[in-house]
């Protein structure tokens, strides 16, 4: 293996791919990229099992690609990437000379990297299936990012782990939730499937990451696993196992009182009074009737906090309702609208909260019961 | 106690004197920001034992100070900074209400939180000596940018911890050292005094934090404590006991080798190959001729790398020098001159090195013996 490229488009794809690089990965071999020099490209390849990602550096002028000798190899990402950035040249050279030795120079710079044999490392299958669909990245992004926060990060129900992708027709339904609170919103696609996965949240932590520009996104759908195809780069991931709650039924249908208020006015009261914390936990009460909306919180060792909801237009009866925080925090801050509206049924009700300019999303939070 | 003020100056105010708080301080009290309200100002202050900063918040007009009631209490840091940081409002009242508790508010915002008593917290004297010069906040800052990297982060010998003021009349010699390096350099004062003390460099770290502006600095010396006064501010820090070493005997005074070179392309070729460690050290061994300059670095675990030094210009006999990678390019990033000079003796003499268009800072290295 032997080639000269571009250390700009080099470092590029190094960067790419090295997302999927996980620090705790079970598997020595994970922890290197994988190179795969044919005749016309280069393929950099990294994975921790659960994500994949794989980039081409092609023929194209850019790259000024040079290819003297085909072969594959796998270097420890943290060395190659460290070289590469730090780097003072356009072009880099890079030859596996006998053995595993990978010889990384330029005209005034040579390092001598101890490589792995490319056998070594698991075989990844990037097979694509024929049901795929496009979305633009950045309304990817915004879906993910309605959504995600109100996926579980404990380990007792795996499939509460990632965000459910219910596609039934040209209609897209993504909800997360972790029990306590959940999470929806929903898109149409160009293309009509049935399919009921969940994709893992850390995956898509990732994705967003590799989704900077505005660009085209083919998303390829299978029962195992999904593929992102952007440019010259494919991001697959694992699905979760397991069957995704069906959450229908608890969203509430009516409402008895009903709070719409300003976004900054709500999101800098909560903002205010979070450092009061009970175990850990920042706990807000609501007092609300028709005269004034009041927002507070207290703690024994802290103190308290009292906020005036200045823009609250409240309608129904007086009522009093406790929740956490952080968990109301994340759902409006999730809300891309200037005006939001609280829902509730009742004191120990599960309420929403939905923005008034833009209701396909809906966030649902469940109340805590407080003595205080 | 009870006033109103700027929040604009009282979050500057607190945020100045906050440096002062240590997360690992002993004394529960030294969490806190104490408020001393007079007829006329308010003084902030924080410490923890090391290092104290006072502020005062005056009757000039952009401070809107308007003081109701007298008195004094202490705050936990943590909370008033969260609270006055996020309150949106342009004046703040705060009120000792009855023992101490402490509330905190404006229109829409109300906050009651648990203080101290401000006389169970620990009497700070900021009591001034007679002796004291003027420096610009650049200049120091520079100084100490230049030394402080040199000094011992180990408990062993306590007097290593801190930069060495050595003020001999007019003239002021800072050195630091660690015994495996040593940085130095001199200015001159308007006055004339004689102290040899020690300065702990946490206290420096945090003086410098404080200096974001060109500002005239007056320095109060004594043999116990200095005193670093800024405007309204007073930062204060103790002293290291102890005997600082004798270093002018490690210096070398005659060389037999000269190594010149671009700055850029030592700190680059040094930065390039950082990554190989041996047991966590970057051991840098330098071969060099009249032909070529050469530097290098191996591990059995990681690999090679070979710099080619290009803009190297060498004198003397052939020499190969090893020596700590981190320790050679902390120093030399310590000097402000496109050209440096590495002064040698021998393969294990320490070294100097030196801007060749400023000499005033000297920094010392001690070689390394590798058997690679």
């Amino acid at each position: 293996m032997f080639f000269k490229v571009s250390k700009r488009e080099l470092l590029n794809g190094l960067n790419i791919v090295s997302r999927a690089i996980s620090n705790y990965s079970p598997l020595p071999a994970f922890s290197g990229i994988k190179f795969n020099v044919n005749e016309t490209d280069i393929c950099l390849m990294a994975s921790d099992s659960d994500i994949s990602i794989k980039t081409y550096l092609s023929a194209r002028d850019e790259y000024h690609l040079e290819i003297i000798r085909t072969g594959s190899i796998v270097i420890e990402a943290k060395y190659i990437l460290d070289i590469v950035r730090k780097m003072d040249t356009d072009i880099i050279e890079i030859e596996v000379a006998d053995g595993c030795n990978v010889k990384i120079s330029d005209e005034n710079s040579e390092f001598n990297i101890i490589g792995m044999y490319a056998n070594e490392y698991p075989l990844i299958d990037f097979d694509k299936s024929e049901d795929f669909f496009t979305i633009g990245s950045t309304e990817l992004k915004k879906i993910i990012n309605q959504t995600i926060f109100a996926t579980s990060d404990k380990d007792t129900r795996p499939y509460l782990n990632g965000i459910n992708f219910f596609i039934d027709g040209d209609n897209v339904e993504c909800t997360a939730t972790d029990s306590y609170r959940l999470a929806k919103t929903s898109f149409k696609i160009n293309k009509s499937f049935n399919y009921n996965i969940i994709i893992p949240a850390k995956s898509l932590n990732e994705l967003m990451k590799s989704l900077d520009e505005d660009k085209e996104i083919e998303v390829y759908l299978s029962n195992k696993k999904v593929l992102f195809i952007v440019d010259n780069t494919t991001i697959q991931t694992r699905l979760i196992d397991g069957k995704f709650p069906d959450t229908k039924q608890l969203i509430p249908e009516s409402f008895a009182y009903e709070l719409q208020l300003d976004i900054r006015d709500i999101l800098g009261s909560i903002d205010r009074v979070s450092f009061i914390k009970n175990d850990g936990v920042n706990i807000i009460k609501l007092d609300l009737n028709s005269e004034e909306s009041i927002l507070s919180s207290k703690s024994q060792d802290i103190g308290s906090a009292i906020e005036t909801l200045r823009t609250a237009q409240f309608t129904g009866d007086n009522l009093s309702i406790s929740f956490n925080g952080r968990y109301v925090f994340e759902a409006i801050k999730a809300i891309n609208s200037s005006t939001i509206v609280f829902k509730f049924s009742g004191e120990m009700k599960p309420f929403i909260i939905q923005g008034v300019e833009d209701d396909k999303v809906l966030q649902l939070v469940l109340p805590v019961r407080t003595y205080l």
